[in-house]
């Protein structure tokens, strides 16, 4: 039986943690994309990444309180656990994570 | 004679290193000092740390663009490159440091 995820308390998640968690390119790719789409599995928001690679980034997320993981199945379903992080460190995530690509147009790259 | 201190131009300061730099809660107790006294000598910012320590910590925070040490004489005076980061990172700096301790109330604790 595959073991219980572990997820910090809302009082554990440190600053420490939430910052090294996303001093990544590829793991804040990973919060903004679980973000955009309101969660998804493993494995869809990390593109051609290997398994081992996928697994490591998504347990430095979880364990600094990033994102929720939850078994569905066979897969694992992860969401960013936006409302505790937003309480903790108001207006962090917004300044990390580029804008959603919305509406993208040439004057926004000006 | 003292080695020249090396200070990424601010085309190479990278999301990863000044969030790496970050995710200490040393080196972010630097940088809010650095900031509220607009810059001081090494060794005022850090307290009771051995030197190796807080030669560690500086070394970081210049390395990843977070701050400029310059040489005066015998001391090594440290600031923030405030407004590159800012271009760079809008918001990034207000989102990870504690306010200024300009007012302390006990309104603002609640």
């Amino acid at each position: 039986m595959a073991r219980p995820f572990h997820h910090p308390a809302e009082a554990d998640v440190t600053l420490d943690a939430v910052l090294h968690a996303l001093s990544d390119a590829t793991r804040r790719s990973i919060v903004a994309k679980l973000i955009e789409s309101g969660g998804m599995n493993c494995g869809q928001s990390c593109g051609d990444l290997p398994p081992s690679t996928i697994s490591h980034h998504h347990r430095i997320l979880r364990e600094s309180g990033l994102i929720l993981s939850e078994r569905r199945g066979v897969a694992v379903f992860n969401s960013v656990r936006r409302a505790l992080i937003d309480r903790r460190f108001p207006g962090l995530l917004a300044a990390i994570l580029p804008p959603p690509p919305a509406t993208p147009s040439r004057s926004s790259l000006s």
